[in-house]
C-alpha cells in the first residue's frame, strides 16, 4: 500500500490545487462594507485547504475532452465551494459539532455560528451562480446541465438527503446496504458529479458520460470506505481532524459492520472496478486511474 | 389607509397563492427512505404559508409579456423556496432565534436544528435546480439568466450580505443611509429579482426590465418600512410572529431613526414612485400598481 500518491499523480494534484486556489481567489473577491465579513468566512472555509480531489476530478475528466482549463477550473472551484459549504454546515454544533477542520478551527469557531451558517449559504449560492455564468461554457445548454447535475447531486435526493439519513440513523443499527446507500448519497453523489461535470463541459457522448459516472460512483464508494478506515486507524495528526469520532457517536460505517479486513478488501475491489470503467479512454485517463489506486492507499 | 387589499387585488393574490401552492407541492415530491424527513421539513417550511408576494410579483410581471402561467409558476415556486430557506435559517437559535413563524412553530422547533439547517440548504438548492430545468423556459439562455439573477439577489452581494450587515450592526447605531442599504440587500434584492424574473421569462427589452427592476426596488423599500412599522404598531395576533422584537434587540430600523410619521411618509413616497415606473405598461400592470399601494397599507 502506498502512503503518498505516485510522483506524477502528486505533481498533477498539486498543480490542480494551485490552479483551483487561484480560481477560487478570483471568484470570491472581497466586497466593501460590513457584508465583507461573510466573504471573509467563505474564503476562510474554502481557500488553502483540502486535497481538492473533487476539483481534480473535474479537471482530469474535462481534460479527456480537451476542455479549456480556465473553464474547467471555474467548475472545479464551484464544486469545491459546494463541498466547503457542506463541511461548514456539517461542523456546526447542531450537526456534527466539530471544532477542527483541516487542522485549523472550523468556521463557526473562527467566526461565530451565525456567520458560519451564512457563509455556507453564500458558498452554496455562489457555486450555482458560477456554473450559470457565460465564462463557464459557450453553450447555455451545457451551463444549465451543470446546474441541474449539481442540484441533483447535492440536494435532498443527494448529499443533503444522505446527511439527513446519517442524522436519523444515529444510535440505530444499519445494515451494510443501508450504510452503502447513505454514503452514496452523502459523499458519493458529489464525487460522481465532479467527474460528470467534465463530461458535460466536454459535450461527451452518452456512453462516455455514463462510463465516467460509473467511475465516479465506484471511486466515491472506495473513497468513503478508505475514509472510515482512516477514522479507525488514523491519528488526528495525520488526518487533521478528530478520529474515532464515528465509533464515539455510535455511527455505523462499513468498517464497523464488515470489520477492517473485509472493508479494506471491498474498497480495493471498488477501486479496481472504478479504473476498469476508464479502459476506453486510453492514456489520457492515466491520472484518474492512479487516483483510484491512491484513494484507497492514502493515510490522510 | 386600507386594511385589506382591494377586492380584485385580493382575488388575484389568492388565485396566485393557490396556483403557486400547487406548483410547490408538485416540485417537492416526498421520496422513499429516511431522507424523507428533510423533504417533510422543506414542505413544512414552504407550503401553506405567507402572502406569496414574491410569487405574485413573478406571475404579474411575467403576465405583462404573456408568459405561459405554468412556466411562471415554476419560477414563482422557486423564489418562494428561496424566501422560505432564508426564513428557516434566520429563525435558528444562532441567528434571530424565533420560535414562531406564520403563526406556527418555526421549522427548527417543529423538527430540530439539524433538520432545519438541512431543509434550508435543500430548499436553496432546489430553487436553483428548478430554474435550470427545461420546463421553466424553452431558452437555456433565459434559464441561465434566471440562475444568475437569483444568485446575485440572494448571495453575499444580496440577501445573505444584508443578513451579515444586520448581525454585525446589532447594538451599534446606524444612519438612515446604512439602514437603507442593509434593507435593500436583506429584503429588497429578492423582491426586485421577483419582478425581474418575469421580465427575463418574457424576454423583455432592456428598458422594460429596468423599469420593472426600479419598481421592484422601490416596492421592496416601501415594503420593508411598512414591515418595520408593523413591528412597532402591530400585535403578534395580527402578524403571526412576535412584534417589538427589533426594539428589544436594539436593531435600528428607519422607523426607529426617522420616527413613525416620517417613516410612513417615506414608505408612501416610495410606493407612489414604484407605481410611477409602471406608467408605460398600461392596464396590464394594474395589479402591480395596486400592490404598491397595498404593501404600505397592510396590517399584517
Amino acid at each position: 500500500m502506498l502512503e503518498k500518491p505516485p510522483a506524477n499523480l502528486a505533481e498533477a494534484l498539486a498543480g490542480t490545487a494551485a490552479e483551483v486556489e487561484h480560481a477560487l481567489d478570483d471568484l470570491l473577491p472581497m466586497p466593501e462594507g460590513a457584508e465583507a465579513r461573510v466573504v471573509e468566512a467563505m474564503r476562510y472555509a474554502v481557500l488553502g485547504g483540502g486535497k481538492r480531489m473533487r476539483a481534480f476530478l473535474v479537471m482530469e475528466s474535462a481534460g479527456l475532452f480537451g476542455v479549456d482549463r480556465r473553464c474547467a477550473a471555474r467548475v472545479a472551484a464551484s464544486v469545491e465551494m459546494l463541498h466547503a459549504y457542506s463541511l461548514v454546515h456539517d461542523d456546526l454544533p447542531a450537526m456534527d459539532d466539530d471544532d477542527m477542520r483541516r487542522g485549523k478551527p472550523s468556521t463557526h469557531k473562527q467566526f461565530d455560528e451565525a456567520t458560519a451558517i451564512l457563509a455556507g449559504d453564500a458558498l452554496l449560492t455562489r457555486a450555482f451562480e458560477i456554473l450559470a455564468e457565460q465564462d463557464t461554457h459557450d453553450s447555455a445548454e451545457a451551463r444549465c446541465e451543470l446546474v441541474l447535475a449539481l442540484g441533483l447531486a447535492s440536494g435532498a435526493r443527494g448529499m443533503v438527503g444522505g446527511q439527513m439519513i446519517d442524522i436519523a440513523a444515529e444510535g440505530r443499527q444499519l445494515t451494510a446496504d443501508e450504510v452503502g446507500r447513505l454514503q452514496a448519497l452523502k459523499t458519493g453523489r458529489l464525487i460522481q458529479y465532479s467527474v460528470e461535470a467534465g463530461a458535460i463541459l466536454g459535450r461527451a457522448t452518452h456512453t462516455q458520460r455514463h462510463l465516467l459516472a460509473f467511475y465516479g460512483r465506484d471511486l466515491g464508494a472506495a473513497f468513503q470506505i478508505a475514509d472510515d478506515l482512516l477514522d479507525v486507524e488514523g491519528t488526528a495528526e495525520e488526518t487533521g481532524k478528530a478520529t474515532g469520532k464515528d465509533a464515539a457517536a455510535g455511527k455505523a460505517t462499513l468498517v464497523s459492520i464488515l470489520g477492517v479486513d473485509r472493508a479494506r478488501a471491498q474498497a480495493d475491489a471498488l477501486s479496481a472496478q472504478a479504473a476498469h470503467h476508464l479502459d476506453s479512454f486510453g492514456e489520457k485517463a492515466e491520472h484518474l486511474r492512479k487516483l483510484a489506486t491512491y484513494v484507497v492507499a492514502r493515510r490522510s
